[in-house]
């Protein structure tokens, strides 16, 4: 039998789904900061990303060109930043996160500086409907 | 005429040359504190990862996965951190990063956190010469 994927808990309690992708599940970070994305490829058991076949890197590396190219549209950003680091969540994740020259974090990477500053409950719908129609 | 690939020359100055793959320049970052690798696509005038034409992107997936685990390998590592970052040099390079439970970052992102400590020179040309057999 295949072991079915399932999307580790922490995830899913710090975001929202946008949509599902072929291979990656879509999801936005609740945290009003930064236009922050995470793509979670459906199959079970990754931690690496030479974990996954070479089928599926070729359709993850799509989905994060796409993810990418629409999120630095739809945030009007300067930069994307790109992250799979899984010190805290093993589960594969990949960070795509919109960076402007003004944001609070600078030149420096976003992850572990400051907390977390959560979308109030409209403003976060509203959000993920925005973002569902530009990815879906 | 096609633009001509050329290494931004603060990476240059911060790594040593391990080996050329079919898409990327292998660098290894000038920082004693962890085993750490910068993979750079010899394309001109890339940015973004959607910069790439897609048959070059699956290259740097494939890549990135043999970056990872072969320096997984060689470090005795628990975990690969992957970025694409481009916050200071904005020319496309992949940071693959080996991961201890008790190096000192600890569950954080290296990024941003601490100086470099710089190899010895008979370390440094040890190491580079360890990685460019274990990756050539």
């Amino acid at each position: 039998m295949t072991a079915l994927f399932r999307l580790d808990p922490r995830l899913a309690a710090d975001t929202a789904v946008v949509t599902d992708w072929p291979l990656c599940r879509v999801l936005v970070m609740n945290d009003s900061r930064y236009p922050w994305l995470i793509l979670v490829p459906r199959r079970a058991n990754m931690i690496e990303i030479f974990d996954l076949e070479q089928g599926d890197r070729a359709e993850l590396i799509d989905e994060i060109a796409k993810a990418s190219a629409r999120l630095k549209t739809w945030a009007h950003a300067d930069k994307i930043n790109v992250g799979a680091l899984g010190n805290v969540v093993p589960q594969l994740h990949i960070h795509i996160v919109a960076r402007k020259r003004d944001d609070p974090a600078g030149a420096a990477p976003i992850w572990g500086v400051g907390d977390p500053i959560k979308y109030a409950d409209q403003d976060l719908t509203r959000v993920v409907s925005e973002l569902t129609a530009a990815f879906k």
